[in-house]
């Protein structure tokens, strides 16, 4: 493979991928970016700074709305434009070194913001979650020891709910599996609802898998809390204004041809803040405005 | 066939139909009810008229959360009830002509409900709908000629979106076609959301399939106003506290399989009559209290 396929072939990894969620695919992002250090063939250390920069811009951007791979990409960017390598191999040593420092302090970050997340949950809860995040999974196996309870989407079109089940039926985690549409139902029956994120904006405002949004609704109507999950690599700084949500295949809704039909796949939506009743991530808990709290 | 097996034939049909709404199941009940009237082998008038209302009986509760079949099939069996016929010749044709009467007055009324419902949206509107309702379509097809836009959920498991959405297809209104987790956003869109109903209970609240409640929470948070239209054999005298939701087949989900995984087929949701803002069926629209308001 050469260095063009190599990049292509690593940049459609992560736009096609519907297993993992986005801290996850943030990290193999870096993985890339730390193989492709190794592995171009590029031999001038300047060049071949340039090639790894121009690779890193390609990943930052290949999926919008997942923050934690444009922050991620941004910042190991940012360090390896930074350096001033005499050599290719010192270069190709250090562009590893700061990936797998930053993909340590992000599976660091991941696993703290579970701790916060299980700790305020509490023990012995019916857990309402949507689609796929490895922090939600986190917090679960936290809290398997003690007790709980997961209410799981199967998050159509991607399915990704499928593999959050999986994995907690492997921690021995009893599932209700249902589809998206009963999300409003099961709420009425769940204790808490908790989602990870695929980006937190800078007024609060979460942008998550299509349908968060109605779990938060349906939390708010049910009287039980929202709380958003996730590392804090997560945020931007710019409002809903300012962001376009991502849209994919329409194809995979697998919809009736006709003239008059156009399948949309508009894969994330945004849930306002003032929906959101608590953002927990590495550094605690930060609970939404009320009128005895002194929170933003 | 003899008696027996047409009996468990109709009856299973009306169970496992995906693919029209309460108020034609309703109808294929009563279609039932005629055919075996002319086909029952008694030949004693009074045997006859036990097994007719015996059979009836069997379709009133073949699907429990549907109420016009209910309802329709109980005022076939009154009058089938206080018939006193001198010969099988004579039951058998009045059960066929007033179970005839009934469907013809179920057409007659959906279709006065589906005018009212669209003299209340006006033309050019884009209306945001879920699942099937032959009352949501009749009122897509008597706007079609001065503008209409639709936007219609796939409706898992039973995917009587997809149907909704060819018949729109064949009549060239534009739908945008939907998952049901990407209700929310596409709330923001439309400028009213219209469904149909299985059952409306005694205090107003809608009982139709899973995700009506998620859409009613969405069409209030986002400011556009949320109808249920239904012909008035849809109503049932009792509330939410004594209606028990339809549980249907598991395997429609196609869950991941494991020890701890059980998938549940709640087919229908409750929304609460205060997400309501209007009721229309053949009498017209009948709006929820406001301050400024009587109705009730």
């Amino acid at each position: 493979m050469d260095d063009a396929e190599f990049r292509s072939l690593h940049r459609q990894e992560l736009v096609d991928d519907r297993i993992n969620g986005a801290s996850q695919l943030a990290r193999r992002a870096l993985d890339g970016l730390a193989e492709f250090s190794g592995s171009c063939s590029i031999e001038d250390p300047a060049e071949l700074q340039e090639a790894l920069l121009a690779f890193a811009e390609e990943l930052q951007y290949a999926r919008p709305n997942m923050a934690p791979i444009h922050n991620l990409v941004e910042r190991w960017a940012d360090r390896v434009a930074g350096l001033e390598p005499a050599t290719t191999a010192e270069l190709r040593h250090d562009g590893a070194a700061i990936a797998q420092e930053l993909s340590d302090g992000s599976i660091h970050a991941v696993s703290r913001a579970a701790c916060e997340a299980a700790r305020l949950i509490g023990p012995g809860a019916t857990i309402i979650t949507h689609s796929l995040s490895s922090t939600v999974l986190e917090a679960f196996l936290t809290l398997a020891p003690a007790g709980v309870d997961a209410i799981i989407t199967e998050s159509r079109p991607g399915l990704e709910g499928r593999n959050q089940a999986r994995h907690l039926d492997q921690a021995h985690i009893p599932v209700s599996f249902i589809t998206d549409a009963q999300l409003g139902h099961f709420s009425r029956i769940a204790d808490v609802a908790l989602v990870g994120a695929d980006t937190l904006l800078g007024d609060g405002a979460l942008v998550n898998k299509a349908g968060s949004y109605l779990l938060a609704l349906a939390a708010r109507d049910c009287g039980i809390p929202f709380y958003v999950c996730c590392e804090s690599f997560k945020q931007v700084p710019y409002g809903a204004a300012s962001f376009e949500l991502e849209t994919l295949d329409p194809a995979e809704l697998d919809a009736p041809r006709g003239r008059y039909i156009t399948p949309c796949n508009v894969y994330f939506d945004i849930t306002p803040a003032r929906l959101i009743d608590a953002w927990i991530d590495e550094t605690g808990a930060r609970y939404a405005a009320r009128a005895d709290s002194d929170a933003t």
